[in-house]
């Protein structure tokens, strides 16, 4: 009985004001031409993360991230060679990470998730699911803060949170959660971009550890 | 090259007050003679879940129960038969589910958590991320109150929730956080076990929802 493993590796990072997804083009068959996810066969002697580390750095240029495994998918028609079960692995980096192309793909470009080309094998299926982790993960970690610079305005913070989500959130609202949570320090210093000045605030990862120890999270 | 690829299946329940792991005793070689988590090879023409199924039907008894995928585990020498990448499943099922022993395996047995047996492979590693997600899964879904008749008592919940966690919980601060909730309805019923009648309560799924939406868990 044979069933071969692959890896995939979903790679998201907000750019343009925009949640994007890092593809590829496969240059090879089958679905030659199509967009996919990077990722591929995992090698005799390499653990899962690192043959979804290898795929990403060969097809994509991307260096080391820090993965978390998503979801294994199997069903037996999923792919047109034969049985293959793939491990699939999920990221969020920051937007400015340099890429090239590497030998197995012809390139790998970021699309935004509101606007997927049509994809290879059950690609899209996967893309959804890490989406839906991704949203999910918002409410109990500190992934929106990881996105931002240390000091930040609530209006940036906001962007940050609507791009994830796909939706604009009630700005008034939102500020109001964010006060009951106490988890920012305002700061003495504004930003000067907009029409006026904005207050900066950091982040304080402690409070936020202690209202998850007692069952507050951040939903929006 | 050559990867095979296995499910396992970790089936949890509460009997006689404590947290219960199904182990079978392996029949064959390699950890012949071992206890180990239910589970095999996939076969050419079944999902990764059908294959868990199966697997646990066959060496266990336990018919149909709803599965949730745990993690891929893919070390390249976690087995001594060769590379084999096994897809780890979890669910909590009531104590009282019958068992008989299927063909692969010589016997299964219901094992406390807190009294494990050496095991086959890296079982126990499989496990303890098993008990850690089930723990983590208290907080916000309604699994314990899943295990529970549909009118109980809170000593009752509070035995389910100590006894999935492991440890012992203040009587005080537990009735606290169960009446800030309001997710519980007390009935104008008693139970006449104890020494003292006590109060009996209906869960109230949908307030639990309504808590959740607004990022307000459940933890202890």
């Amino acid at each position: 009985m044979s069933i071969r493993v692959t890896v995939d590796v979903v790679i998201f990072a907000i750019r343009e004001a925009a949640l994007q997804v890092l593809l590829i083009r496969r240059g090879v068959a089958p679905f030659k031409g199509r967009m996919a996810i990077p990722g591929g066969f995992v090698h005799e002697n390499e653990s899962l993360e690192e043959a979804a580390q290898r795929e990403l750095e060969e097809e994509t240029g991307v260096g080391k991230v820090y993965l978390e495994q998503l979801y294994s998918f199997g069903e037996p028609r999923r792919d047109p060679r034969g049985r293959v079960i793939t491990v699939a692995y999920y990221a969020l980096i920051p937007g400015d990470r340099p890429l090239h192309a590497g030998s197995d793909a012809s390139s790998a470009v970021w699309c935004p998730v509101e606007r997927l080309p049509p994809l290879a094998f059950d690609h899209e299926g996967i893309l959804c699911y890490a989406l839906e982790r991704l949203r999910n993960k918002l409410d109990y970690t500190t992934v929106g803060f990881q996105l931002l610079p240390r000091k930040f305005t609530l209006s940036e913070l906001q962007r940050v949170y609507e791009t994830i989500l796909g939706r604009k959130l009630d700005k008034r609202n939102f500020r109001k959660k964010i006060d009951l949570l106490k988890i920012l320090r305002p700061l003495r210093e504004w930003r000067h971009t907009g029409r006026k000045p904005a207050r900066l605030y950091v982040f304080l990862p402690k409070k936020f550890e202690k209202l998850k120890d007692r069952g507050i999270l951040f939903p929006f």
